[in-house]
């Protein structure tokens, strides 16, 4: 027998997980004293329970799944909104909350961090409200439990919630199950085919080829320490049937095409298929939600397509498609240009989590894994001309010496930015620069066009450097969202992290100087010593520097870019009112900024 | 006809309130832009939302009420601790959360900070376990639905949440309520007396007498701009019957009782009933939670009751009493000792906000303000025999020049406190020492105990100064619970504030040291410079010491003093294992920390 705590951190190491995000609290002492004793599992504390959420949800980004554990009541209430986000996102972040003891809540006791009424369901009941599944541990079935909250996460790409009560966490548990990988994909997730590779249509008919494209080695998460190795989901609610069944009536769809595109969603870069897609040779266009996930240098990649706003070229690409396969997507107003996207339609196959529809109403449960390789195999043995692509705009000319504009913050950076990096970028001003960015091969993009909290990018720097440590955060960031979370700069420092952080100081929230009201007093912000406060939390090793200018910007970013082990801050002076264009193009879809 | 925000605004108004606390999002901006125009209230706003959560709780512990404003999902979410925190510690902040147009629910349009799912109540529901009430405000009867939002706050000294879609900030009512005070004390609320001051029994025969103390001139709040007065919540929930009802039941008891003693809690102070207590002339013990409602130099204060775990000599007057009021108590595990206070039996009576429970079982409906002066009116008519009184502990004596301790700490801050001030203190080491404090006469205290939520105090002082400008005040924090909401000490410098705040800084978080594992790694945080931040975060007129002795403790504190109008931030250097002694009891009653 092992303690359930080793039981979970084991799961969590098969799962490659290898960092535990948190804060500390008396609920979950316990079970971080067990948890991280365990091989692999590094201990990442954050300031706040906030910060530490943000950081879990980017690190989730990269690695496919991440852990934040926080105390009961004070503690979990704090992340809600960083884990409402990593829903809004579909972003597969495991909430441990550690809470009272179960002998405390079967005796109704009084304890703190309750509301002092006996009641102690209040906050899973929060937590319902965000998470895909809940579970609060009991001593009958635990290790089911937390099997049952870690394959939903994985399975739907979706946060998940589970209370550990304190008395628990050291319960002993039969360790057997840790021999088989989390079920998280059912064994018969890939379509049954014969020796040929036909997939038996639905009334027993062979209908179409399945090439071998996509195989085995692409879902495999690397072995570590010896635990038995997962695969990425790859069917979580559907049966090798329904898959079949999903090809069999995608496939007259996909043969007839001439003109099909890919629109590839969030979702591609949740369930780690960047790869797989390109595989199909038709062009690809990427929402905001996953620019990035084709290299824009790539033939196949077209564009980004947020309905009308970003791009006309690649609104047109999918208006003139005779098939819009669209992988991952969802149009919220941001993402869709305010409702300026084609619509569902015969022609459109919406591709989710844990269902596909074809058309307007043809749902298959099939898993979007699945889904995806089913539609990549059709796709791939066929032969489309690919449309002529529109040459990428020039970048406007910049004046070296001028006091710097957005304009000439973004053409500066775009000049600089090198390959290799994952850009980060918070919402609002930074967030509009760093979308008309024409990224170079081999950039990762985090941001948040769904959910939007502001202050989420620089805690996000902390999960995607300890994710993903061969890649240099890049993080662009105005000043309002940095004061959100600032202490989470500490974290970074102390974790050795060396990201390039540019910070735009324009005196408060710009984006919403931009949507309404630009003089309104609630838009200004205290102001703050960046310098000094890089030297604060940062220590003296990091290094500040303040652009004026283009120039001034360009020599801070290469020098920054040099200091290949050195936390970077460059802050950039702007004018207030100031805003990227796409900025502006969003602010006047979006009148009265409350539709 | 006025705007919906401005008949939002005037009764806020009404209610005393003078500040806004939040921060600005587009789904709140249109009310803001209306509310900020109303005269009298001021926006103050906050880096992040746990912030202004934090301080509108202290300023409603102050004035009576408080307004939090954030926007829908990524803004409230951030506050849900906070405002939880006003549930467990009985504080009456309304929330106002700006959300999406009712047009956008309507059509369930995939709006940003949303679960893009087309649904739009979640965040309400998770609000609904925290807040006593809660309104999605309709074009039907917003006015009357603000009213109850505010009202409920009002009466149950509670939080309660009040969304306003953005599209009805600017939708013309009818202000002809306003002309009426908020009816959050029914007209009837005083029990009905003849003229000679009789409570008409239950069966209609005169049993006591209500001597007038107490009377109107205490319960009012000072009118503010011509807007009609209020009084604070006199009975909510009875009527005169009632009132008198309870009156008759508790007759005998107080007429036969020998050894009564009052046990004040937490809602003496929230329904400003500080100064009535004294009129009883009956010892009085007070909780943690209600420390500094009685002066402690006054007669009538015996010490303060945490079962037999702060002073056993108050643990033994409230034993061996014979009549125990216990007036807006609550036994949680802090709070009694661990459950070591006297329990309910037929001599104790416990008063809560909305009810009084005379014994084990009579309960009755009558609001915390009417018990309370049935009580003390009842009380006053009596003559006790005072108990005598224990003398107050010495303080250890001080090695000027050695290593500060805990216990060296907190006697030099006894030497020194002034009276006239609030003193704050955060969860952890912090609030073991203030409450071993005996406070000078007008001391006001603001902790958090019931619900224990570190980086609480430092927002808090924000919400206090400016709640109570003429009383400046002396904040106690570990660096641990510093580190969660730092970025408040810059709104607490842009409002022109000068509190002394003594920073513990002992390397991270000693109360979690002391309760469990002392040498985890997961209570170390990382090092801040502390000076360079003060400086960033305050700008240079700010004034920072560090004191590694007694001695430099003390030259500090003084100098603070001195410095009237200097936000003043003292660093004390402490050792991370060292805890004052009231923490240690703590910790050897909750073996485990977790029961």
């Amino acid at each position: 027998m092992i303690t359930l705590a080793e039981y979970l951190g084991r799961r969590l190491r098969q799962a490659g997980v290898g960092h535990l995000f948190g804060v500390p609290g008396d609920f979950n002492l316990t079970l971080l004293d067990h948890l991280t004793q365990v091989p692999g599992l590094a201990w990442v504390g954050s300031p706040n329970e906030l910060g530490a959420g943000y950081a879990a949800d980017a690190y989730a980004r990269s690695r496919g799944l991440a852990v934040l554990v926080t105390t009961y009541g004070v503690g979990e209430l704090s992340a809600l909104n960083a884990v409402a986000g990593s829903a809004a996102e579909d972003v597969p972040v495991v909430h441990i909350a550690g809470s009272p003891a179960t002998t405390a809540v079967a005796a109704r006791r009084l304890v703190h961090h309750t509301l002092a009424d006996g009641v102690f369901d209040r906050f899973a009941r929060a937590y319902a409200e965000v998470t895909v599944h809940q579970e609060t541990l009991t001593a009958d079935r635990p290790t089911e439990q937390i099997d049952a909250v870690l394959s939903a996460a994985l399975t739907h790409s979706r946060p998940a919630y589970l209370s550990i009560p304190s008395d628990l966490a050291t319960l002993p548990v039969d360790p057997a199950p840790l021999a088989h990988p989390l079920p998280r994909a059912p064994r018969t997730s890939r379509p049954t085919t014969n020796a040929e590779g036909m997939i038996p249509s639905a009334d027993g008919q062979p209908e179409g080829m399945i090439p071998s494209a996509g195989g085995q080695a692409e879902g495999m998460i690397p072995s570590v320490d010896g635990e038995p190795e997962g695969t990425i989901p790859s069917a979580g609610v559907a049966s090798g049937a329904e898959v079949a069944a999903f090809a069999a009536a995608i496939w007259r769809l996909v043969d007839g095409a001439e003109r099909p595109v890919i629109v590839a969603g969030h979702l591609v870069a949740r369930f780690g298929l960047k790869d797989l897609l390109k595989s199909a040779q038709v062009p690809i266009v990427t929402t905001l939600a996953a620019k990035g996930v084709v290299d824009e240098g790539d033939p196949l990649y077209y564009g980004d397509y947020a309905g009308t706003m970003v791009d006309e070229s690649t609104a047109e690409l999918v208006r003139d498609a005779d098939l819009v396969l669209e992988l991952g997507t969802v149009a919220t107003d941001v993402l869709s240009g305010f409702f300026t996207h084609r619509v569902v339609d015969d022609q459109v196959v919406m591709v989710g989590a844990t269902s596909a529809t074809i058309g307007t109403g043809d749902e298959h449960q099939v898993h979007f894994a699945d889904a995806v390789r089913v539609l990549v195999d059709l796709l791939g043995g066929k032969r489309f001309r690919l449309p002529q692509r529109e040459p990428a705009p020039a970048s406007p000319a910049v004046a070296p010496e001028r006091a710097l504009t957005q304009e000439a913050l973004w053409a500066t950076v775009q000049a600089w930015l090198p390959g290799g990096t994952a850009v980060l970028a918070d919402t609002g001003t930074s967030f509009w620069g760093a979308v008309s960015l024409r990224f170079p091969a081999d950039t990762v993009f985090v941001g948040q066009p769904i959910w939007n909290s502001i202050g989420y990018a620089l805690p996000a720097v902390l999960g995607q450097g300890l994710a993903d440590p061969g890649r240099r955060p890049v993080l662009f960031i105005g000043d309002g969202a940095a004061q959100m979370t600032m202490q989470e700069l500490s974290t970074i420092a102390a974790a050795g992290l060396a990201p390039i952080i540019v910070l735009l100081n324009n005196e408060g929230y710009t984006i919403e100087r931009a949507l309404q009201s630009p003089d309104a007093g609630y838009n200004d912000i205290a102001a703050w010593d960046w310098g000094a406060l890089v030297g604060a939390l940062a220590g003296p090793k990091a290094d500040y520097r303040r652009a004026h200018t283009a120039a001034e910007l360009r020599e801070a970013l290469d020098a920054a870019a040099e200091a290949t082990e050195t936390l970077s801050v460059v802050e950039v002076v702007l004018d207030r009112y100031d805003a990227p264009p796409l900025l502006r193009a969003l602010a006047a879809r979006n009148s009265g900024g409350a539709e």
